[in-house]
């Protein structure tokens, strides 16, 4: 049942397709998204809400001319499939693949790559200021989420759209929630405007409603006039979007796409930036991911039949030792507070949300404000705990070192998802958290390597009294091999002494390795045990300030040093120690191994550790060349 | 005539002078204020506009128990005296001396420091919350312009105030600009409000205008009552804000201290959050800044009857280099565009925007979008030039590396006021970008050292297909010694081979100097040919790429290598150079001359430097030390 989806092989095949069948179209699409997902694993209830929302816009714009700026990314499958590309989604977010967001790199017909929330209406506005200088007339469309609109960027982008002198359609995908259930007065605005459909229909007259629409044309009249039926909820003036000097349209049914075509054709001829407002249903057409669209966002591979996945390993992620922990301390200490940005579920924190509500704060995706709130907090006398993803955490950069740095302020920063995060790709890896934190005056960094190790740091943080940054791993969380953990302050530890006796060689090497890297580390030295090289192997623990003491008498008995850490070379871990041993003028070789100068693209970490050269594998390889 | 200001000595001593001489105090404020400034140069124009409603503020507030957090803060002065500060005023912005933001260092009425723009809602909102779960009754104040207004993360926390079951005020302080000439839709918007008093003038009824404004207590009507002379332009609902569910009065006269001061005690009796428009003028009481407020926002020591400033060197700053030579490359070139955030002035692009006004963007106080904005623009083949001060770029460390860097766009952007800005302290110093901007993939950095070399700079970057920083300081530009300058990508340049002549144990030195440092270094070089030390001197040029072959160059030939810079150590270029020098395995010793781990206070650049250890006299000296 995929014969109309046969015929979609290239950029505006969709126009060889009869305008009354793109309902069935937009079946099939769902048809293929579920079934492809199922398989690889992805976002899918994102993509089921915007089928059609997409299936319209495809059928009135012209690829590659015509721009679509995509935000976040993560809605775009349909755009992927109905651009040529469906044959690659076997490949999805894997090593190489079909990316799970727009890739200028992949397709012409992707004109900005997405990925953080709230850049689409930026974007869009540079490329609508472009076409109006260049007095050409491509049309450019920005799809953002109701969502994303509680970021401040794009409420800076808002706020400059009015000077544009051309069109550019803000298509506001108002499925409310971002990620997770909206928060904020933006939902509550929102929500006010669905509400007013129901008022809407109090009024007799639609040329009245349009009347208060500023320059509309009569061709939208026409329009109107032959939707008929729907056309009392078709039109409202938004007062928000029209107080910062917009037009603004809707809202109107995101998955009616012969309405939405009319309305976007009509939208399309003002010479002004519209913002329409168009209402979709995360997970549309598959009853599991319609009823919890939150858990169905993104998934792994899962049976269609069931909704379950397929695989699961039911062990203990890091996310989660964290938020129970976090819970338990919270229950015994009431300064503790909880702060996400639109990801309760994602950082745990729901479980923080039921426990304990009155101390649970959910800013929407506003990781600027959630740090400075926080900063509020803390002046205040409590001890606020803020969670949110390591890349997500580069909004923050100025609100970390401005608001919490330079006032040395109690805030815990959960830096959740810290290193390789997979099949999300070159936005979503967490490398740079200990490149940009460590350059922070005042700034202590813990990146524990196991579940132990956490609940000690996380403890630690409870009494420290000044800013602290905890990084985990994304995943399954590590039992420790070493059981005596006794976290202090700027100390780290040894895991393994080394052994220099015979004939191993291996006794000249130390290991450093951080956080995610301390069981990678272990992979590799089973293997090197086997071959008798004994490495020391050290856990640094704190990032910073660095053990300079067990640094300096680990480097003078050993002749190399390698270092391992998951994050960017520059300005992480590895340089502190290199620089350190260069400036006390120690005699050892130190290597560091980790990410040179690059993005990481998406696929499975395992396979993306190797090929960067941080894997086990390398470490062994390293040791052994080493000991030659 | 200072009579009433004799009586503050200390906090709320406002309250021992009858209100019917708040005027007269106002008066004497302002007269300390334009005589102290005159002499010490400082925010000369934001704090003359808010003495009236300081005034009002203290005598509503009880200090330290109550809060006012100040936005960016630099029109706290008042706040300073009225808190027991104005005999410090003689060091104001100086080494140890007064600051000229709020400090929690300097005084506990100093509830939060400010410095950036937009942080105040999310500060107080989190004092707010914290007040809240104590169950305690301090009153909190967010004070904020209404150009800060245009910072994203102020839209983000007004989206979450509306959360906050408890009183707290925003002040929204209309002086119809930032720093200069505010822009966009909340601009426009605020002005539809200013333009509403004349609407309201046909407003018969102040209770039917006050019954639009929900929950408003009688006791509201009855202080609308006693201010009957006013009373048409008092209130009025303001649309965007209730959108977003939060009660808002105004535009109130932001200069009628007894009029503030019953509506703010109104206002704070309602439990729930208030946002107050007050309306005043920049430079109030003083001629020549009401007529040019942006001219005297911040000033140097000045003549108080012509305005003029007392001293003027008339020389050629960075700014204007930059600015001038960015004009004449975009009328040979239309593909280059400018992008400024606020800052036309400062940034020198208002000369850009005189000249090619269609090819100029100044998105107001909103660096994030600045940057993607841009970089919508280099997708659609344009060249946009984007200034900011260093330190404000941090609010924009995401879209550079997000939005930029990922996609490899040929973004040119200008880091004005990199490294040491001096009387602004800790928030302004420019010294961590060179440290964020090495560990970005695709990124390109030049720190040019003088007028030919920026320009040369600006060339480059304006024929290269990436993402390109260029960093120089605030001040004046320093007219490069070595003439003969040919910029190439990734290229150093050799100032001064070092000489070993006779028994010269300089020659085993190199000075390795970034940006600024070098005329620095030319100053210790004078002191040390002198002496008959003749190090070698290099200068980089570029801090990313680095150029090893130079760089390896040097350190086979010299012993010790010095490299200066002003910017934090950690992740700096003197790091790139031990790291660089530790892996290849070269035999030399590097001295990083950076700083470390630090933040930087207010004070005169040249005793910074030399606090800090970066001056030419520390240069100087480590040279003859290691020559010993």
């Amino acid at each position: 049942m995929s014969e109309l989806l046969e015929k979609i092989n290239k950029p505006n095949d969709i126009k060889n397709i009869d305008k009354k069948d793109y309902p069935k179209l937009a079946e099939e699409i769902r048809e293929f998204l579920i079934d492809s997902v199922s398989k690889t694993g992805g976002h899918l209830a994102s993509n089921l809400g915007t089928v059609d929302l997409t299936i319209a816009l495809h059928a009135v714009l012209d690829f590659p001319k015509d721009k679509i700026v995509w935000d976040v990314g993560h809605q775009a499958y349909t755009h992927k499939i109905l651009t040529g590309r469906k044959d690659e989604f076997e490949s999805l977010r894997q090593l190489n693949g079909l990316s799970g967001f727009p890739k200028r790199h992949e397709s012409l017909c992707d004109s900005f790559d997405t990925g953080h929330s709230s850049t689409s209406i930026s974007a869009a506005l540079g490329m609508a200021t472009a076409a109006k200088l260049n007095e050409t007339d491509e049309k450019i469309v920005a799809v953002i989420g109701d969502g994303a609109l509680s970021g401040g960027m794009a409420l800076e982008a808002i706020n400059n759209v009015a000077n544009l002198k051309r069109n550019m359609l803000i298509i506001i995908n108002d499925n409310k929630m971002s990620i997770s259930k909206n928060v904020g007065g933006m939902s509550n605005y929102l929500n006010k405007l669905r509400a007013s459909e129901q008022y809407n229909d109090f009024k007799s007259d639609v040329e009245t409603s349009l009347s208060r629409i500023p320059k509309f044309g009569s061709s939208l009249v026409k329009s109107v006039k032959r939707t008929k039926d729907h056309i009392k909820n078709l039109f409202i003036s938004q007062g928000l979007f029209e107080d910062l000097g917009i037009t603004s349209i809707g809202p109107i049914d995101g998955h009616n796409i012969p309405e939405m075509i009319d309305i976007f054709k009509e939208a399309l001829k003002i010479n002004r930036p519209i913002i329409i407002c168009v209402r979709t249903k995360k997970g549309k057409g598959y009853e599991p991911a319609e009823n919890d669209p939150s858990k169905y966002h993104g998934v792994n591979p899962f049976d269609i039949s069931t909704g379950l996945e397929t695989v699961t390993n039911g062990m203990m992620s890091y996310t989660d030792v964290f938020s129970k922990t976090l819970v338990k301390m919270a229950k015994a200490n009431d300064r503790i507070l909880a702060i996400t940005a639109a990801m309760p579920d994602g950082t745990g924190l729901s479980r923080f949300q039921k426990e304990l509500p009155d101390r649970f704060f959910d800013v929407g995706i506003a990781e600027e404000h959630a740090v400075t709130f926080a900063a509020g907090l803390a002046v205040s006398g409590y001890k606020p705990v803020v969670s949110i993803y390591s890349s997500f955490y580069q909004r923050a950069y100025d609100q970390i070192l401005h608001d919490v740095c330079i006032q040395k302020l109690p805030v815990t920063l959960i830096f959740d998802r810290a290193g390789l995060v997979g099949s999300d790709g070159e936005t979503h890896q967490g490398i740079f958290d200990m490149s940009f934190l460590s350059a922070m005056p005042n700034m202590t960094i813990i990146a524990p390597s196991g579940i132990k190790e956490l609940k000690e740091a996380m403890k630690f943080a409870e009494h420290f009294d000044g800013p602290i940054a905890i990084r985990f791993a994304r995943g399954v969380a590590f039992p420790e091999i070493k059981e005596d953990i006794n976290l202090q302050y700027g100390k780290g530890q040894i895991l393994k002494e080394g052994s220099k006796d015979g004939n191993n060689a291996g006794g000249n090497v130390a290991i450093i390795a951080v956080g995610s890297m301390v069981e990678e580390t272990y992979k590799a030295i089973d293997m090197l045990e086997k071959e008798n090289v004994h490495p020391a192997f050290v856990n640094p623990v704190f990032i910073k300030p660095m053990d300079t003491e067990l640094i300096k008498r680990v480097a003078e008995n050993h002749k190399h040093i390698i270092v391992v850490e998951e994050g960017i070379k520059k300005g992480g871990f590895g340089e502190s120690v290199e620089t350190f041993i260069l400036e006390s003028g120690i005699d050892a070789d130190v290597q560091v191994m980790a990410i040179d100068d690059r993005f990481v693209e998406q696929g499975n970490v395992a396979l993306l550790r190797e090929e960067i050269g941080i894997s086990y594998k390398n470490i062994y390889e390293k040791v052994m060349e080493l000991t030659r």
